[in-house]
């Protein structure tokens, strides 16, 4: 045998947040590799809200995790043992695998971190990583946004929405936060320079009147990460031709009946406004473009980026719901 | 007195089908002409599922019409009287008006029908009014359609979806339409080469299904004008990148309630779909590039467009009413 290592799958679709029910451990073993398969030692492994979407069986933009499946999410790590002709031994590498402590792949969509990279290994999976991406993409790109124009973003506090508030304050953009804790909003306005910030839970009951004063020539550009209540409130103040980059909808993912589209969904013929789906998997043709990019801003103290790291193979359930509840602070990733 | 006459007005918002308790007739009198206005002896007025809208108090992308005001209408008339510079006596103009039989102007938004059209005068309300060119532009340009795409059209027996899936035919594409009686659906496959039609009566409960069968290669754009749960089954047959053209939703007119957005909205996101909120009010600068195309189109016999007239000022609720019941058959307009 030629490795034995622990890994998470899905024994059931969970109902709500994911628990220990649902999301098991076992022990795989791996005989030997075949030609064109390696074997990584996983040194991190990325928690997302995205992974709750791929737990359920509902039509999405990828196919749900089978029954039995190891979690999908993306990791970063070392080549321990290869038969495949572009990746040697302790060549570093990151790429959609699973939460497990080793993984064995075929190469398919897995890049290497460059030898002289100047950056820790996690940032693979966050500033250079989907998130990043995410982030670059969809607001230098997506959202149409020009200078001078208000950007409102969802769940600024995020690894999305903060590094996406920084990139629009880098264009000239009004940049305008909602986040969960006056900490958090503290932060995006003191040390990321936001322009004004929200607290979505002190202000619940009034999120469309709260809008409107953070926003006083409406909202050009409305990035969203959350749908609910916060989507329906921020319909509500779109000027007209404004742009909605759909990409996520986090508080519909642990939800066990269908969850309706948005109340306000008039809003968007009466503002003549563009609601663009966004897959950062659209631009993957465009992803070392956009990692360089990021890298410049990052090495020019333009922008700054949060991660949190939770150490210890067997918290990760625990640490991905906090994904849930807001008590995350940055990107969440899970040290092995 | 220069002039007394019948209008309807806005005596209380409806709940559901507009009764005539909410929309009553009264009689107006104008006493003489100010310095740039000019009165029109309206011919035909125009009956829209849009002016139910505007019946309700909800933030719209115009205001609604006010409690006591003139239902707000397009109507075609000929000018009796004028103190304005740039209206004669005689002059044949169009704009936006109200159910009267006679309407009091300040010029503002009003277009003179050329003198030499050899059109009957309805048409400036019908296929070269808004209808038309909601349907011409919202096909040669919101849509971003290719040939060889699937366009999926919605009240295709309508006066937007009938001209609009005729377009789309003629720039080679695969036109789906839904309507809602055999007879419909007949017209517009027979009469007008749509590709395939879907009852979406006899299909109810299987819409999705019955989409699927109808574009075997999935929908490129699907053209909104009814929402509910046939945009919900448009959603799930999107392909990636595809076109929402958002343009109405007739089936939430007459609600009571507010209507949740579609259940499928996530859909957006997984397609990496577009939904383009549609306002013919947009295109204001390129109306008479529009007219013109529409018109040479008509004259080469490449469209045809089905209006349907009701006489008698009198009829103008029960009529009014026949285009949320799905009994109308083309543009309706009220003949004076």
């Amino acid at each position: 045998m030629l490795m034995s290592y622990s890994q998470y799958y899905l024994e059931q679709r969970p109902q709500g947040p994911a628990t220990d029910k649902d999301v098991r451990v076992r022990t795989v073993e791996v005989e030997a590799l075949n030609e064109g398969q390696l074997l990584i030692k996983n040194d991190y492994f990325s928690l997302d809200p995205a992974i709750r979407g791929w737990m359920s069986d509902e039509p999405s933009y990828m196919p749900p995790i089978a029954l039995g499946d190891v979690i999908r999410s993306s990791t970063v790590g070392t080549v321990v043992e290869s038969r495949h002709p572009d990746f040697a031994k302790g060549d570093i590498v990151y790429g959609l695998n699973g939460w497990e402590e080793y993984s064995l792949s075929d190469g398919y969509f897995l890049t290497k971190v460059p030898k002289d990279s100047p950056f820790p290994l996690h940032y693979y999976l966050s500033v250079f990583g989907a998130v990043g991406l995410t982030a670059y993409f969809g607001i230098t790109d997506a959202a149409d946004l020009k200078p001078g124009e208000t950007l409102l973003m969802s769940a600024a506090a995020g690894a999305v929405g903060s590094l996406g508030g920084q990139l629009a304050k880098n264009m000239g953009c009004r940049v305008v936060g909602l986040a969960g804790s006056e900490e958090k909003c503290q932060w995006l306005k003191a040390d990321l320079g936001f322009d004004a910030v929200i607290n979505y839970k002190t202000e619940q009951g009034r999120l469309n009147d709260a809008i409107a004063e953070a926003c006083p020539n409406g909202v050009d550009v409305y990035f969203d990460n959350v749908g609910g209540d916060i989507l329906d409130a921020a319909l509500l103040n779109l000027n007209s031709n404004a742009r909605v980059v759909f990409c996520g909808s986090i508080s519909s993912y642990n939800a066990n009946e269908p969850v309706p589209g948005p109340y306000n969904y008039w809003q968007i013929l009466a503002k003549s406004a563009t609601v663009k789906g966004f897959l950062i998997s659209s631009y993957f043709e465009r992803f070392e473009e956009g990692a360089l990019a990021v890298a410049e801003l990052l090495e020019g103290g333009k922008i700054e980026f949060r991660d949190e790291i939770i150490e210890g193979f067997g918290n990760t359930l625990t640490a991905f719901n906090k994904l849930f509840d807001g008590s995350n602070k940055g990107k969440l990733m899970l040290k092995l």
